[in-house]
């Protein structure tokens, strides 16, 4: 691929992503169904293109150069498949994140301004390793209305080249150009340049790489570097309630982002509390360093100032006991990564001023840090998990992919007439409605 | 400053940032009432260290350095105190854009979401000459519970420091810190670098001025570069009104934004109107250029291709003859600037056409490029205006300031319970309900 040609492959997103917009809902959901079908009819090629990504893995693992859970992402299988088609059947199910109307305001008689949820326009996606990621990517950007560039890993490309001429075959009704996969890793490069013609990037992957992606684009980027995520047993905690909550933020599933990292307790408690718990976590088989205080307690290797903002990722945990709410609070603002944070205490007084002290995406009172998730938290669909700030933070659903437009419907109007000396007045009146081009007119 | 210096002020604005995020509302308004009476009492001293800016100016001006435009902009009276005074209590008077509750979800017996309203954090703005700027930008800071860091252009330097030292001491009982000025240009380069602690950058000046911005920050930025706005006379158009609208969004002031650059006209429809509407424009002192199709009718100069996406900002238009509503679509979203864009038409579906067709913030029918603006549209305080699609776009409130936080109450909930064979449900259910920490203790 040269340079040009990017750059027209780019372009035909764009135009794609102009017609994808006014494709209605029904086309849409029946297009995911047959992407859904197609993949479960297509399953042997699939399989057998993922057997040779598979093969060319585990010889560059036998060379020490991938690990086993790189080999084991890769794997797909007949049970695989079938989730993956489901997954792709239930974002069919979601509801329609286009066309709503966010607000809706009589600036003046007949003069009416709607606000409605329209797609962002072109997604680029860059993953690792996963050949689910680029279904699962390919069905969000289709129900959002988007066009998607897919960018896979290169040693899934024999799975992702097959995965995506089926979503093709299967979807050649829409417009052309709405779904694109690029190979080469140069394409990447020239991708991230084009930030006048791409409206989002979702890079899902490693914390290393997402932050190059930040780091080499002007396109806005919508991911998650890390989680280091905290619990906090205040003095006013139920320390049965607290030690069960610390265990499942840790051991119910360590690997992920919302698992807990370091573990803060009050010092009020800290006696009565660790000991219990050291042992619950170490029948677990968590490996625990402490600070000195902590040390003074149980019997725990010593943290060094790189535990406090280490994202293990595994059954590791660091535990500092703290002075107070107020120092919790100071500790994690510090240390922490915006990411989720949980305070067990019976006193509402602790929990709103952790609350509102912390910055993080996700704030907790008396539950595990895991509840994180889009899933969980009834938005349907994940389409990632932010740590930024604009556009959308924490659990980010199908509304992430979509941005609004205003439509205004006049008849005649001037600003003229709104401004100077006998400038009319603006009513600026909410009201429930929806938008409906030419009603002014009909009325 | 040395860049420790620089770095350690950042620092500062972000710990007065996690307090300024707790201000509540009254003491936010208070502040700001107190930020108007110091302008007005301060006024003497602040047009003293104006007169110096202006006086350096116009050396500059005589030097042929400056624009008699810019000299204007810069200068201030008793009046545009006044004024600079009543916009900081408008400011004060709007609702508060904080710890709104966006939507609450119950997620399963007492375990409860809530999705409430906060500060971004930090917010950065770098503007030009005008000073009344500096104070409008801080004042929305505050009113949205953000910390500021503000950089003017040095040609304002004497009054923006007057003016923020009176900003400073009217609001010592705030969090040291909240508000920021920079002056040496090097600071500029560094703050654009801090995008770990920096959450926004705000922009103000030309186009040249907000694309070099962009271009060199990681920082997400708010604000646009440019307005190159149509107005599409349908064939099913009331020729009278598209006359006046076409009139109105390019003479009512022909510096802004979302003023009219080019000009489209229905080919079945253009030697009926031409003819009257250019008249209009030339009694008015508008410069026309047109396509060929456009002088066989009238007689104004030949359009170049850069006339298609020129921002004349001045009386000045270019005029195009189209086939039809697609075509018309077609040359906006190849030239446009995803700003503003208006149909007149007596048909509904050809407004459908255009409006669903256009990718652009804002989409009109029968009304005036010119309503595009936050206070036309009723969202008070105007932050500013974003071509940008991610986080806000088109005239940006307040609430372009704000993001969001997810707080969830539970009473010790572990995602074990939720996974695996014998995995709790999950209820799901949206419910109207303010977040009260602590409140499920209590029941």
């Amino acid at each position: 691929m040269t340079e040009t040609d990017t750059h027209e492959q780019v372009a035909q997103s764009n135009r794609a992503a102009l017609r994808l917009a006014n494709v209605d809902e029904a086309q849409r959901n029946a297009a995911l169904a047959d992407i859904a079908d197609a993949i479960r009819e297509n399953s042997e090629a699939i399989l057998a293109a993922n057997g040779t990504d598979v093969e060319e893995a585990e010889a560059m693992l036998a060379e020490g150069e991938y690990t086993q859970a790189l080999v084991d992402r890769l794997k797909l299988d007949e049970g695989k498949l079938e989730r993956i088609a489901g997954m792709v059947e239930s974002v069919a199910e979601q509801s329609d994140p286009l066309g709503k109307t966010l607000a809706a305001r009589e600036l003046d008689e007949d003069l009416e301004l709607y606000k409605l949820s329209v797609p962002l326009g072109v997604v680029g996606t860059i993953f690792e390793s996963r050949p689910d990621a680029l279904v699962q990517i390919a069905a969000l950007a289709l129900k959002s209305g988007n066009a998607v560039i897919l960018k896979g890993g290169s040693e899934a490309s024999e799975s992702n080249r097959v995965l995506y001429e089926t979503i093709l075959d299967a979807t050649a009704d829409l417009p052309e150009g709405w779904a694109t996969l690029i190979e080469a890793h140069e394409e990447v490069d020239r991708l991230l340049e084009m930030d006048d013609m791409v409206d989002l990037v979702m890079p899902r992957g490693s914390s290393e790489f997402v932050s190059y992606i930040e780091a080499n684009t002007q396109i806005p980027v919508l991911g998650h570097t890390e989680g280091v995520c905290h619990v906090y047993v205040d003095e006013a905690a139920d320390l049965a309630m607290a030690e069960d909550i610390a265990l499942d933020a840790k051991v119910q599933y360590p690997a992920v982002c919302n698992a807990v990292e370091t573990l803060l307790v009050d010092e009020d408690v800290a006696a009565d509390f660790l000991p219990g718990a050291v042992s619950r976590y170490r029948e677990a088989g968590v490996t625990l360093r402490g600070d000195p205080a902590t040390r003074d307690i149980v019997d725990v290797d010593p943290a060094t100032d790189g535990d406090w903002r280490a994202e293990y990722g595994d059954l590791e945990l660091a535990i500092k006991v703290v002075a107070d709410v107020y120092d919790a609070v100071d500790h994690i603002n510090a240390n922490g990564s915006k990411h989720t944070e949980s305070i067990v205490t019976e006193d509402a007084d602790a929990a709103e001023t952790f609350m509102t002290g912390i910055d993080a995406a996700s704030v907790f009172h008396n539950a595990s840090t895991r509840f994180a998730d889009g899933y969980r938290y009834g938005l349907g669909a994940e389409v990632g998990i932010s740590t930024g700030k604009v556009h959308a933070r924490g659990p980010v659903g199908l509304e992430g992919l979509t941005t609004y437009k205003y439509c205004l419907e006049g008849d005649g109007q001037l600003v003229a007439s709104y401004a100077g000396e006998d400038a009319l007045p603006f009513a600026h009146r909410e009201f429930d409605g929806e938008w409906h081009p030419g009603h002014l007119a009909d009325e």
